[in-house]
Protein backbone atom coordinates (compact mmCIF):
# COMPACT_ATOMS: atom_id res chain seq x y z
CA UNK A 1 0.00 0.00 0.00
CA UNK A 2 2.13 3.68 -1.11
CA UNK A 3 0.56 6.69 0.00
CA UNK A 4 0.88 9.60 -2.52
CA UNK A 5 1.15 12.87 -0.70
CA UNK A 6 -0.01 16.32 -1.68
CA UNK A 7 3.84 17.10 -2.14
CA UNK A 8 4.07 14.08 -4.87
CA UNK A 9 1.13 15.15 -6.92
CA UNK A 10 1.97 18.79 -6.86
CA UNK A 11 5.76 17.50 -8.47
CA UNK A 12 3.79 15.05 -11.21
CA UNK A 13 4.45 15.18 -15.15
CA UNK A 14 1.13 17.23 -16.24
CA UNK A 15 -0.79 14.03 -18.18
CA UNK A 16 0.12 11.90 -15.05
CA UNK A 17 -1.56 13.90 -12.82
CA UNK A 18 -4.72 14.73 -14.74
CA UNK A 19 -5.41 10.79 -15.24
CA UNK A 20 -4.67 9.84 -11.96
CA UNK A 21 -6.82 12.66 -10.57
CA UNK A 22 -9.31 12.47 -12.98
CA UNK A 23 -9.91 8.86 -12.00
CA UNK A 24 -9.48 8.95 -8.58
CA UNK A 25 -12.91 8.68 -7.28
CA UNK A 26 -14.36 5.72 -9.25
CA UNK A 27 -16.22 5.95 -12.68
CA UNK A 28 -17.63 9.32 -14.22
CA UNK A 29 -21.27 9.55 -14.74
CA UNK A 30 -21.08 10.30 -19.27
CA UNK A 31 -23.36 12.72 -21.09
CA UNK A 32 -23.49 14.30 -24.51
CA UNK A 33 -24.09 18.29 -23.27
CA UNK A 34 -26.60 20.34 -26.38
CA UNK A 35 -26.43 23.76 -26.32
CA UNK A 36 -27.71 26.64 -29.44
CA UNK A 37 -25.80 29.96 -29.16
CA UNK A 38 -27.89 32.90 -30.23
CA UNK A 39 -27.37 33.31 -33.40
CA UNK A 40 -28.51 29.03 -34.02
CA UNK A 41 -25.01 27.36 -34.33
CA UNK A 42 -25.73 24.59 -31.98
CA UNK A 43 -22.63 22.78 -30.20
CA UNK A 44 -22.36 19.16 -28.41
CA UNK A 45 -19.79 17.98 -25.89
CA UNK A 46 -19.20 15.05 -24.19
CA UNK A 47 -19.45 15.75 -20.64
CA UNK A 48 -18.22 13.50 -17.19
CA UNK A 49 -19.26 15.94 -14.41
CA UNK A 50 -23.10 15.73 -14.44
CA UNK A 51 -24.36 15.44 -10.31
CA UNK A 52 -27.06 15.02 -8.60
CA UNK A 53 -28.23 18.40 -6.32
CA UNK A 54 -31.67 17.46 -5.03
CA UNK A 55 -34.98 15.84 -6.50
CA UNK A 56 -37.19 18.68 -4.98
CA UNK A 57 -37.00 20.84 -7.39
CA UNK A 58 -34.85 18.07 -9.39
CA UNK A 59 -31.52 19.74 -9.81
CA UNK A 60 -28.77 18.41 -11.40
CA UNK A 61 -24.84 19.99 -11.58
CA UNK A 62 -21.98 19.96 -14.34
CA UNK A 63 -18.91 21.41 -14.33
CA UNK A 64 -17.81 23.96 -16.90
CA UNK A 65 -14.09 24.11 -17.15
CA UNK A 66 -12.15 28.01 -18.24
CA UNK A 67 -10.56 26.95 -21.87
CA UNK A 68 -12.19 28.14 -24.71
CA UNK A 69 -14.54 25.36 -25.95
CA UNK A 70 -16.40 25.35 -23.16
CA UNK A 71 -16.85 29.02 -22.74
CA UNK A 72 -18.75 28.39 -26.38
CA UNK A 73 -21.08 26.40 -24.01
CA UNK A 74 -21.19 28.02 -21.26
CA UNK A 75 -22.05 31.38 -22.92
CA UNK A 76 -24.55 28.84 -25.11
CA UNK A 77 -26.20 28.32 -21.09
CA UNK A 78 -25.83 32.11 -19.97
CA UNK A 79 -27.74 33.56 -23.63
CA UNK A 80 -30.70 30.78 -23.90
CA UNK A 81 -30.94 29.91 -20.70
CA UNK A 82 -31.25 25.74 -21.69
CA UNK A 83 -29.20 22.64 -22.75
CA UNK A 84 -29.29 19.16 -22.86
CA UNK A 85 -27.85 15.88 -21.32
CA UNK A 86 -27.96 13.09 -23.54
CA UNK A 87 -26.61 9.21 -22.48
CA UNK A 88 -24.09 7.78 -24.21
CA UNK A 89 -24.22 4.30 -25.79
CA UNK A 90 -21.53 1.88 -26.99
CA UNK A 91 -22.93 1.67 -30.84
CA UNK A 92 -21.78 5.33 -31.00
CA UNK A 93 -19.11 5.90 -28.64
CA UNK A 94 -16.52 7.12 -30.80
CA UNK A 95 -18.38 9.61 -32.41
CA UNK A 96 -19.38 10.71 -28.66
CA UNK A 97 -15.50 10.98 -27.89
CA UNK A 98 -15.00 12.52 -31.08
CA UNK A 99 -17.07 15.59 -29.90
CA UNK A 100 -14.19 16.94 -27.71
CA UNK A 101 -12.43 17.50 -30.21
CA UNK A 102 -11.43 21.31 -30.53
CA UNK A 103 -13.86 22.11 -33.53
CA UNK A 104 -13.78 25.78 -34.55
CA UNK A 105 -16.56 28.11 -33.62
CA UNK A 106 -19.21 27.84 -36.28
CA UNK A 107 -19.03 24.22 -36.85
CA UNK A 108 -21.65 22.17 -34.70
CA UNK A 109 -20.08 18.63 -33.28
CA UNK A 110 -23.83 17.14 -34.04
CA UNK A 111 -23.12 17.99 -38.06
CA UNK A 112 -18.76 17.03 -37.39
CA UNK A 113 -19.58 13.82 -35.62
CA UNK A 114 -22.73 12.60 -37.12
CA UNK A 115 -25.19 12.92 -34.44
CA UNK A 116 -29.17 14.01 -35.45
CA UNK A 117 -30.79 17.21 -33.48
CA UNK A 118 -34.15 17.05 -31.49
CA UNK A 119 -36.49 19.65 -30.40
CA UNK A 120 -39.08 20.16 -28.11
CA UNK A 121 -41.25 23.30 -28.45
CA UNK A 122 -40.49 26.04 -26.13
CA UNK A 123 -36.86 24.79 -25.68
CA UNK A 124 -34.02 26.20 -27.29
CA UNK A 125 -31.24 23.45 -26.56
CA UNK A 126 -31.35 20.33 -28.94
CA UNK A 127 -31.64 17.05 -27.69
CA UNK A 128 -29.26 13.74 -28.99
CA UNK A 129 -31.67 11.91 -31.28
CA UNK A 130 -29.29 8.87 -30.90
CA UNK A 131 -29.45 8.79 -26.94
CA UNK A 132 -32.37 6.70 -25.41
CA UNK A 133 -32.53 9.06 -22.50
CA UNK A 134 -32.52 12.76 -22.95
CA UNK A 135 -32.58 15.20 -20.27
CA UNK A 136 -34.00 19.14 -20.84
CA UNK A 137 -32.54 21.75 -18.51
CA UNK A 138 -33.02 25.17 -17.25
CA UNK A 139 -29.86 27.32 -15.51
CA UNK A 140 -31.07 27.90 -12.04
CA UNK A 141 -27.28 29.05 -11.13
CA UNK A 142 -23.92 29.27 -12.12
CA UNK A 143 -21.33 29.56 -9.34
CA UNK A 144 -17.33 31.08 -10.71
CA UNK A 145 -15.00 28.85 -8.53
CA UNK A 146 -12.28 31.33 -7.63
CA UNK A 147 -10.17 28.25 -6.85
CA UNK A 148 -9.56 26.93 -9.71
CA UNK A 149 -11.50 28.94 -12.57
CA UNK A 150 -14.22 26.81 -13.09
CA UNK A 151 -17.74 26.71 -13.32
CA UNK A 152 -20.47 24.88 -11.54
CA UNK A 153 -23.39 25.20 -13.85
CA UNK A 154 -27.07 24.30 -11.66
CA UNK A 155 -29.60 23.36 -13.62
CA UNK A 156 -33.58 22.28 -13.17
CA UNK A 157 -34.59 19.27 -15.23
CA UNK A 158 -37.78 20.79 -17.52
CA UNK A 159 -37.79 17.59 -20.05
CA UNK A 160 -37.52 14.08 -19.64
CA UNK A 161 -36.81 12.74 -22.84
CA UNK A 162 -37.34 8.27 -23.03
CA UNK A 163 -39.20 4.94 -23.62
CA UNK A 164 -41.31 4.40 -21.04
CA UNK A 165 -40.31 1.02 -20.64
CA UNK A 166 -36.81 2.61 -19.42
CA UNK A 167 -38.48 3.55 -16.65
CA UNK A 168 -39.76 1.48 -13.89
CA UNK A 169 -42.74 1.30 -11.38
CA UNK A 170 -40.98 3.17 -8.99
CA UNK A 171 -39.05 5.41 -10.98
CA UNK A 172 -35.87 3.96 -11.01
CA UNK A 173 -34.48 4.19 -14.57
CA UNK A 174 -32.97 1.02 -16.29
CA UNK A 175 -29.39 2.23 -17.30
CA UNK A 176 -28.35 -1.12 -18.38
CA UNK A 177 -31.13 -1.52 -20.69
CA UNK A 178 -30.53 2.02 -21.88
CA UNK A 179 -26.81 1.08 -22.43
CA UNK A 180 -25.76 3.85 -20.50
CA UNK A 181 -21.87 3.88 -20.44
CA UNK A 182 -19.53 5.22 -17.57
CA UNK A 183 -15.97 7.08 -18.06
CA UNK A 184 -12.64 6.72 -15.83
CA UNK A 185 -10.38 9.64 -16.38
CA UNK A 186 -10.57 10.81 -19.99
CA UNK A 187 -10.53 8.44 -22.26
CA UNK A 188 -11.60 4.81 -20.64
CA UNK A 189 -14.91 3.95 -21.29
CA UNK A 190 -17.04 1.01 -19.44
CA UNK A 191 -20.24 -0.51 -19.07
CA UNK A 192 -21.94 -1.37 -16.00
CA UNK A 193 -23.10 -4.03 -15.15
CA UNK A 194 -26.03 -5.04 -12.43
CA UNK A 195 -25.07 -6.22 -9.52
CA UNK A 196 -27.63 -5.94 -6.53
CA UNK A 197 -30.18 -3.85 -5.30
CA UNK A 198 -30.92 -3.56 -1.89
CA UNK A 199 -33.47 -2.51 0.83
CA UNK A 200 -34.06 0.26 2.77
CA UNK A 201 -31.58 0.29 5.58
CA UNK A 202 -31.86 0.53 9.25
CA UNK A 203 -30.00 0.54 12.24
CA UNK A 204 -29.62 -3.49 13.23
CA UNK A 205 -31.41 -5.27 10.73
CA UNK A 206 -29.11 -6.21 7.21
CA UNK A 207 -30.00 -5.55 4.06
CA UNK A 208 -31.53 -7.46 1.78
CA UNK A 209 -31.47 -7.93 -1.79
CA UNK A 210 -34.68 -7.18 -3.77
CA UNK A 211 -33.06 -7.48 -7.55
CA UNK A 212 -36.59 -8.69 -8.92
CA UNK A 213 -37.80 -4.77 -8.73
CA UNK A 214 -35.39 -3.64 -10.65
CA UNK A 215 -37.84 -4.44 -14.25
CA UNK A 216 -41.37 -4.06 -13.07
CA UNK B 1 -40.88 8.32 -27.02
CA UNK B 2 -42.25 10.15 -23.82
CA UNK B 3 -41.75 13.44 -22.95
CA UNK B 4 -41.93 14.14 -19.17
CA UNK B 5 -42.48 17.59 -18.14
CA UNK B 6 -41.58 20.15 -15.03
CA UNK B 7 -45.36 19.81 -14.11
CA UNK B 8 -45.65 15.90 -14.17
CA UNK B 9 -42.31 15.80 -12.22
CA UNK B 10 -43.48 18.17 -9.65
CA UNK B 11 -46.90 15.99 -9.42
CA UNK B 12 -45.02 12.80 -9.14
CA UNK B 13 -45.39 10.93 -5.91
CA UNK B 14 -42.28 11.57 -3.49
CA UNK B 15 -40.20 8.35 -3.45
CA UNK B 16 -41.08 7.73 -7.52
CA UNK B 17 -39.65 11.20 -8.18
CA UNK B 18 -36.70 10.84 -5.86
CA UNK B 19 -35.91 7.25 -7.69
CA UNK B 20 -36.40 9.29 -10.91
CA UNK B 21 -34.43 12.18 -10.60
CA UNK B 22 -31.51 10.18 -8.40
CA UNK B 23 -31.27 8.11 -11.38
CA UNK B 24 -31.84 10.06 -14.48
CA UNK B 25 -28.42 11.12 -15.35
CA UNK B 26 -26.92 7.78 -15.63
CA UNK B 27 -24.59 5.72 -12.54
CA UNK B 28 -22.79 7.36 -9.87
CA UNK B 29 -19.74 7.23 -8.54
CA UNK B 30 -20.07 5.41 -5.16
CA UNK B 31 -17.66 5.99 -2.57
CA UNK B 32 -17.95 5.44 1.59
CA UNK B 33 -17.43 8.87 3.52
CA UNK B 34 -14.99 9.01 6.22
CA UNK B 35 -14.56 11.37 9.50
CA UNK B 36 -14.07 12.05 12.93
CA UNK B 37 -15.97 14.40 15.34
CA UNK B 38 -13.79 16.62 17.69
CA UNK B 39 -14.45 14.43 20.27
CA UNK B 40 -13.23 11.09 18.28
CA UNK B 41 -16.64 9.65 17.39
CA UNK B 42 -15.96 8.21 13.69
CA UNK B 43 -18.64 8.39 11.27
CA UNK B 44 -19.04 6.53 7.56
CA UNK B 45 -21.32 6.74 5.09
CA UNK B 46 -21.98 5.75 1.95
CA UNK B 47 -22.21 8.27 -0.63
CA UNK B 48 -22.62 8.89 -4.37
CA UNK B 49 -22.03 12.78 -4.94
CA UNK B 50 -18.34 12.40 -5.54
CA UNK B 51 -17.42 14.62 -8.49
CA UNK B 52 -13.97 15.52 -10.13
CA UNK B 53 -13.41 19.57 -9.85
CA UNK B 54 -9.89 19.86 -11.09
CA UNK B 55 -6.49 18.39 -11.18
CA UNK B 56 -4.44 21.24 -10.61
CA UNK B 57 -4.55 21.47 -7.60
CA UNK B 58 -6.35 18.17 -6.97
CA UNK B 59 -9.78 18.85 -6.35
CA UNK B 60 -13.06 17.26 -5.44
CA UNK B 61 -16.64 18.01 -4.38
CA UNK B 62 -19.42 16.53 -2.50
CA UNK B 63 -22.85 17.19 -2.21
CA UNK B 64 -24.77 16.92 1.39
CA UNK B 65 -28.46 16.73 2.20
CA UNK B 66 -29.49 18.98 4.32
CA UNK B 67 -30.64 16.33 7.07
CA UNK B 68 -29.41 15.40 10.41
CA UNK B 69 -26.96 12.43 9.78
CA UNK B 70 -24.99 14.44 7.48
CA UNK B 71 -24.94 17.29 9.59
CA UNK B 72 -23.03 15.04 12.18
CA UNK B 73 -20.50 14.69 8.69
CA UNK B 74 -21.02 18.24 7.64
CA UNK B 75 -20.09 19.40 10.95
CA UNK B 76 -17.08 17.02 11.60
CA UNK B 77 -15.57 18.12 8.76
CA UNK B 78 -15.88 21.79 9.53
CA UNK B 79 -14.58 21.00 12.66
CA UNK B 80 -11.50 19.03 11.42
CA UNK B 81 -10.68 19.93 8.08
CA UNK B 82 -10.42 16.71 7.03
CA UNK B 83 -12.49 13.78 5.39
CA UNK B 84 -11.82 10.30 3.35
CA UNK B 85 -13.49 8.81 0.05
CA UNK B 86 -12.78 5.31 -0.10
CA UNK B 87 -14.27 2.52 -2.96
CA UNK B 88 -16.90 0.43 -2.54
CA UNK B 89 -16.16 -3.61 -3.86
CA UNK B 90 -18.73 -6.12 -4.10
CA UNK B 91 -17.42 -8.22 -1.37
CA UNK B 92 -18.86 -5.92 1.21
CA UNK B 93 -21.44 -3.63 -0.79
CA UNK B 94 -24.35 -4.80 1.56
CA UNK B 95 -22.42 -3.58 4.56
CA UNK B 96 -21.22 -0.43 2.41
CA UNK B 97 -24.77 0.14 2.13
CA UNK B 98 -25.48 -0.34 5.52
CA UNK B 99 -23.59 2.58 6.35
CA UNK B 100 -27.37 4.67 5.07
CA UNK B 101 -29.15 3.98 8.05
CA UNK B 102 -29.53 6.31 10.77
CA UNK B 103 -27.42 5.36 13.33
CA UNK B 104 -27.96 7.13 16.80
CA UNK B 105 -25.15 10.21 17.70
CA UNK B 106 -22.03 8.60 19.31
CA UNK B 107 -22.41 5.00 17.35
CA UNK B 108 -19.46 4.47 14.56
CA UNK B 109 -21.11 3.30 11.20
CA UNK B 110 -17.52 1.96 11.39
CA UNK B 111 -18.04 -0.53 14.14
CA UNK B 112 -21.71 -1.07 13.56
CA UNK B 113 -20.85 -2.13 10.08
CA UNK B 114 -18.10 -3.71 10.20
CA UNK B 115 -15.05 -1.49 9.00
CA UNK B 116 -11.85 -0.86 10.12
CA UNK B 117 -10.75 2.40 10.04
CA UNK B 118 -6.92 2.71 9.35
CA UNK B 119 -4.84 6.27 9.70
CA UNK B 120 -2.04 8.02 8.10
CA UNK B 121 -0.25 10.57 10.76
CA UNK B 122 -1.12 14.27 11.30
CA UNK B 123 -4.36 13.05 8.80
CA UNK B 124 -7.50 13.38 11.97
CA UNK B 125 -9.81 11.18 9.44
CA UNK B 126 -10.10 7.49 9.19
CA UNK B 127 -9.81 5.26 6.02
CA UNK B 128 -11.33 2.47 5.42
CA UNK B 129 -8.70 -0.02 5.31
CA UNK B 130 -11.14 -2.97 3.29
CA UNK B 131 -10.94 -0.56 0.22
CA UNK B 132 -8.80 -1.06 -2.37
CA UNK B 133 -8.41 3.02 -3.24
CA UNK B 134 -8.66 5.66 -0.71
CA UNK B 135 -8.29 9.22 -0.63
CA UNK B 136 -7.65 11.74 1.94
CA UNK B 137 -9.05 15.36 1.69
CA UNK B 138 -8.77 18.42 3.14
CA UNK B 139 -11.55 21.04 2.44
CA UNK B 140 -11.36 24.00 0.92
CA UNK B 141 -14.61 25.84 0.42
CA UNK B 142 -18.36 24.45 1.89
CA UNK B 143 -20.69 26.23 -0.60
CA UNK B 144 -24.89 26.74 0.94
CA UNK B 145 -26.87 25.96 -1.78
CA UNK B 146 -29.68 28.28 -1.34
CA UNK B 147 -32.26 26.37 -3.77
CA UNK B 148 -32.61 23.46 -1.79
CA UNK B 149 -30.77 23.53 0.95
CA UNK B 150 -27.70 21.16 0.74
CA UNK B 151 -23.79 21.69 0.82
CA UNK B 152 -21.40 21.58 -1.98
CA UNK B 153 -18.29 20.42 -0.04
CA UNK B 154 -14.82 20.73 -2.38
CA UNK B 155 -11.77 19.62 -0.74
CA UNK B 156 -8.43 19.20 -1.98
CA UNK B 157 -6.72 15.31 -2.38
CA UNK B 158 -4.01 15.11 -0.08
CA UNK B 159 -3.39 11.81 0.55
CA UNK B 160 -4.01 8.98 -2.36
CA UNK B 161 -3.55 5.14 -0.44
CA UNK B 162 -4.15 2.22 -2.88
CA UNK B 163 -1.68 -0.39 -4.55
CA UNK B 164 0.85 1.26 -6.78
CA UNK B 165 -0.59 -2.29 -9.34
CA UNK B 166 -3.57 0.05 -9.75
CA UNK B 167 -2.27 2.89 -10.98
CA UNK B 168 -1.10 2.69 -14.84
CA UNK B 169 1.79 4.02 -16.38
CA UNK B 170 -0.01 7.06 -17.24
CA UNK B 171 -1.39 7.94 -13.98
CA UNK B 172 -4.79 5.98 -14.77
CA UNK B 173 -6.81 4.12 -11.93
CA UNK B 174 -7.45 0.80 -12.96
CA UNK B 175 -11.12 0.72 -11.52
CA UNK B 176 -12.29 -2.78 -12.95
CA UNK B 177 -9.25 -4.49 -11.52
CA UNK B 178 -9.83 -2.27 -7.94
CA UNK B 179 -13.47 -3.76 -8.01
CA UNK B 180 -15.11 -0.42 -8.08
CA UNK B 181 -19.17 -0.56 -8.12
CA UNK B 182 -20.84 2.22 -9.22
CA UNK B 183 -25.08 3.02 -8.17
CA UNK B 184 -27.72 4.14 -10.10
CA UNK B 185 -31.16 5.90 -8.22
CA UNK B 186 -30.13 5.04 -4.25
CA UNK B 187 -29.62 1.78 -3.60
CA UNK B 188 -28.73 -0.24 -7.15
CA UNK B 189 -25.84 -1.37 -7.56
CA UNK B 190 -23.57 -2.16 -10.88
CA UNK B 191 -19.83 -3.52 -11.48
CA UNK B 192 -18.51 -1.78 -14.87
CA UNK B 193 -16.81 -3.62 -17.40
CA UNK B 194 -14.45 -1.98 -19.62
CA UNK B 195 -15.07 -1.59 -23.34
CA UNK B 196 -12.77 1.05 -25.12
CA UNK B 197 -9.69 3.37 -24.05
CA UNK B 198 -9.35 5.69 -26.90
CA UNK B 199 -6.79 8.22 -28.38
CA UNK B 200 -6.89 12.38 -27.86
CA UNK B 201 -9.86 13.84 -30.63
CA UNK B 202 -8.71 15.51 -32.80
CA UNK B 203 -10.81 17.76 -35.81
CA UNK B 204 -11.01 15.72 -38.86
CA UNK B 205 -9.28 12.19 -37.42
CA UNK B 206 -11.40 9.13 -36.53
CA UNK B 207 -10.41 8.39 -32.88
CA UNK B 208 -8.45 5.21 -32.48
CA UNK B 209 -8.51 2.67 -29.59
CA UNK B 210 -5.93 2.36 -27.69
CA UNK B 211 -6.87 -0.79 -25.39
CA UNK B 212 -3.51 -2.03 -24.79
CA UNK B 213 -2.43 1.15 -22.71
CA UNK B 214 -5.07 -0.27 -19.92
CA UNK B 215 -2.62 -1.80 -17.77
CA UNK B 216 0.67 -0.46 -18.34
Amino acid sequence: MTNINSEQIASMEKFYRINLINSIAGYKSLNLLGTISADGITNLSIVSSAFHLGSNPPLLGIVMRPEREHNDTLSNIRDTGHYSLNNVQPEWLLQAHQTSASYPSGVSEFDACGFTKEYVPAFKAPFVRQSAIRIGLEVKDMIGMEINGTTIVIGEVIHILTDNELIGNDGLVDHERAETMVVAGLDSYYLPKFTERLTYAKPGINPKIKNQEIRV
